[in-house]
C-alpha cells in the first residue's frame, strides 16, 4: 500500500488574514466613515488625516489610536473582515464529494457576503481598485479550490488529478470570478442574476470533471 | 420561414484599432527605443521627452514629429500593432463548424504573436501594466468569441444559444485568458507549456458546448 504524500495547500497563508480585531461600535463607526469618505471624495485611505477621519466618525483621536495605527490600517481591517467572511462562505466548497450541493451552498453564502458588503466591494473593486484586496481575494479563491480539488480526500474521488499548471489554472479561475463580480457591480443592468448562478455552478462542475 | 435578426457584434469597434501606420525603419527604431527605455527605467511613456526619445532612437526630432504627436502616441501605436496581430490570430476562431481545429489554429497563431512581442507583452502586462491595453485586448477576445458563438452561422449549429449574460461571460473568459498570460510572463518556471495548450483547447471546447 502506498502512502500518499500529503501536500500542503500553498495558499494557506491567506488564512492569517482572516482574524480581524473584534468588531466594536467605535471600530464600526470608524470603518464606515472611511468607506463613506473614500466613496464621496474618490481618494485613497492614505489621503485622509486621522484627525479628519476621527471627526467624521464622531470618535476621539485617542479612540482612533487605541484601535488603528493609521487610516490605511483601517482599510486593511475592512479587507480582512470581508476575507474572513469569504473564507467562511468558501468552506462548503471543500466537500467535493457532495458535488453540486457543496458548490451551491458556497455560491449562496458568497452572494450573502456580497450583499452585506456591497459598498465595500464597490469601493475596492470599482471606485478605487485595490490591488492588495484583489490579490488577497484571489489567494482565498485559490485556497478553496485547492482544498476542493487537490487534497487527499478529493484525489480519491477523481480519475485524473492534474499535477501541472495548478497555480496557473487557479489564477485564471480567480481572475474570471473577480472580474465577473466587478462587471456586475459596474453594469448591473447587463446581468441576469438567476442565470449567473446556473453559469457559475456549471463552471465549477466543469472544473471538477476535467481537472 | 423566419428571417433571423442579424445582431451586430458589440465589440466590432475594436477593429478600428487594428490599422496602425505602416512600419518603417524610423518608426521601428522609435518604438523599440520607447519599449527599451520604459523597461530600463520603469517609467511610463508620458515621462520621457520627445527630445530624449528621439536621441535614444537615433532619429531627428523632426522625424519623430512626422510620425507621432508625442511619446504616449508611440505606445498607442505599439499596442495597435499587437492588436492587429491578435486580430489576425483570432480569425480562425470564427469557424465554429471546424470545432477544435479552428481553436488549435488560433491558439498556435496567438503563441506566435506572444513570442514575437514578448518584450511588449511583458511591459504592458507586468512591468508597467496598461489598463488601456488590457481593455483593448479584452474587447478583441470578446469580438472573436462573439463571432464564434453568436453569429447566424454559429447559431445554426448550436442547440441552446445563450442570450443572457453574454457580456459578463465574455468579460470572464477574457480576464481568465489575459491573467493566464500574465501569470506565465511573471512566473514561467511554474508553467508547463504543452499542458497549457490542452487546457486552453479544452476550455474552448467547454465554452462551445455548454454556452
Amino acid at each position: 500500500m502506498l502512502t500518499a504524500m500529503t501536500e500542503t495547500n500553498p495558499y494557506a497563508d491567506v488564512l492569517e488574514l482572516t482574524h480581524p480585531p473584534t468588531q466594536t461600535p467605535a471600530r464600526r463607526q470608524i470603518e464606515r466613515a472611511l468607506v463613506d469618505w473614500m466613496h464621496d471624495t474618490g481618494k485613497g485611505a492614505a489621503e485622509i488625516t486621522v484627525c479628519a477621519l476621527a471627526k467624521r466618525a464622531f470618535v476621539a483621536r485617542s479612540t482612533f489610536y487605541k484601535n488603528y495605527a493609521h487610516a490605511d490600517a483601517v482599510l486593511d481591517v475592512i479587507e480582512q473582515r470581508i476575507l474572513a467572511e469569504l473564507c467562511d462562505a468558501g468552506d462548503a466548497m471543500r466537500a467535493l464529494a457532495r458535488g453540486g450541493a457543496s458548490a451551491t451552498e458556497s455560491y449562496d453564502a458568497f452572494v450573502r457576503v456580497l450583499h452585506r458588503h456591497e459598498d465595500e466591494f464597490r469601493l475596492l473593486l470599482v471606485e478605487l481598485p485595490s490591488a492588495r484586496f484583489a490579490d488577497r481575494w484571489k489567494r482565498m479563491l485559490g485556497y478553496h479550490f485547492w482544498e476542493r480539488l487537490f487534497t487527499d480526500g478529493a484525489r480519491e474521488q477523481r480519475l485524473r488529478p492534474s499535477t501541472v499548471n495548478r497555480a496557473l489554472v487557479l489564477e485564471m479561475i480567480a481572475s474570471a470570478f473577480i472580474s465577473g463580480v466587478r462587471f456586475w457591480l459596474m453594469t448591473p443592468e447587463r446581468v441576469e442574476i438567476p442565470e449567473i448562478k446556473a453559469l457559475i455552478l456549471r463552471l465549477i462542475r466543469d472544473i471538477d470533471e476535467v481537472w
